[in-house]
């Protein structure tokens, strides 16, 4: 049977989120913990609706594990929990307080939680002046040094927007399609002064939210014109004066999927235009 | 010639604010830092607003120190930059990143960080349920584990509003006044879900914040009735159904202070009346 996780994490001392060996990532503590919890003889192999990179958090992350149904179904023992209440509570006992298990249930018919994900939304916070930094936020602020003017980054990123091959925002991967819908992408000051993009797409190409922030700072810095980011989306390939910018900034908020009668469709679809890609 | 330092830190790291011997406190890395900035001989001597203990934070403590008015003018060097300015820039560039400098100034004629203070607001951050810990924000948040009811809370601690001899709050010290003026203790949930205490007095017995915090928190879980807090404050004794709450969830937010003309005499009587404590 799959199962469904929902997952938050600090990705401060974690090398991402894929399982690479001698490496501490949060697959390889989730999937361990998993076949503790549930008896198996090896880690749970996990699919992920966003692979995020070491040092990018996720507030929002999804993933899902095909696991044996008797050893999820007797998780409860004699308790009164259901087996995924039961699932998620001996997985917070297990895992180290930088991985938050904010769910655990059983995956509804044809659910894959990469391919089924109709969308992405990530948040990158940025603090301009090293004198109103929050020491207790400085995990998932990147200071950028310089005032930024939100107003016409604003422009800057709506001229990005839409369907688009953004192959100037992606690191090349031989086979894996660059294109992708951008359905928002808008920066906004919080009651702190911290400066805060929210960036939606069907999916993203790997460090591409960091490239997407990195074409508009400048923008809001005056080093550019608002021009900028939409020359660089037209011009198709990778700009030197576009910065990938600090993981740290970046935290995966939200996935969404369709309704559940459509979960294994969309997950055929998306499997077959973006096979190989992120 | 006195300075104003206006700071703040994650005090995870840190043995608290005062200097002790071997240990990393806020206190020492600042007066070592101002030290170097000021070419000093040794570290210089700060009092400050609040002497927040082992693993409490701050976003805006404020400290003052007496310097060579030669060294504090000479900082700039051949820069447009004011001497507070100067030196802030220069203490950024030398402190750990779990302390931000916000400001550096030439104190007001009267000022004393301690005693000029006429109010310190201090905030309180829990989460009731694991599954909706923020894992980048466990560093300032408390889990409680059970659910609060906010709207108890706030009667229970609105019967402790007004001047009251706080000793069932605070560690006894012999010759110390417990008599204080409680101006404000609210809770209110965030956007996130998480339970905030906002609290201010004219000054605080030490642990007296975590105190109150731990005398409303087990009238929002419903172990007692909402008179509790106020029971304890008249009964003026210790009461062992009153734990005090973990530092890390507690922050000093802002010091308030008098205008410039009433600086010292503020700091006269705030002296004469708690001579001894904190």
């Amino acid at each position: 049977m799959r199962i469904r996780l929902d997952l938050a994490y600090d990705g401060t001392d974690f090398s991402g989120w894929a399982a690479q060996p001698g490496r501490r990532t949060v697959e390889g503590e989730v999937s361990a913990a998993l076949a503790t919890v549930l008896r198996a003889a090896e880690p749970v192999r996990l699919t992920v609706a966003g692979r995020t990179d070491a040092g990018v958090h996720a507030r929002g992350q999804v993933a899902h594990a095909d696991v044996d149904p008797v050893a999820y179904a007797a998780a409860p023992g004699r308790s009164a929990r259901t087996p995924g209440e039961a699932v998620a509570a001996r997985l917070r006992g297990i895992l180290p307080s930088d991985i938050v298990v904010r769910e655990v249930s059983g995956a509804p018919p044809g659910f894959d939680a990469r391919f089924s994900a109709i969308w992405r939304r990530y948040r990158y916070r940025i603090c301009e002046d090293p004198a109103r930094l929050d020491p207790l936020r400085s995990r998932d602020t990147v200071l950028v040094g310089t005032p930024l003017g939100v107003d016409v980054m604003n422009v800057a990123s709506a001229s990005l927007l839409g369907l688009h091959d953004f192959a100037a925002f992606c690191r090349k991967r031989e086979g894996a399609s660059t294109i992708r819908t951008l359905t928002a992408y808008r920066w906004d000051r919080d009651e702190d002064g911290t400066v805060v993009a929210t960036v939606v797409a069907d999916a993203f190409c790997h460090s591409m939210v960091r490239a997407l922030v990195g074409a508009v700072v400048p923008v809001g810095a005056g080093r550019v014109g608002q021009e900028f980011a939409g020359a660089v989306l037209r011009a198709g390939a990778r700009d030197p004066r576009v910065k990938v910018m600090p993981a740290h900034g970046l935290s995966l908020e939200e996935v969404g999927y369709p309704a559940v009668g459509d979960l294994a469709a969309r997950a055929v679809e998306a499997r077959a235009r973006r096979e190989a890609s992120t």
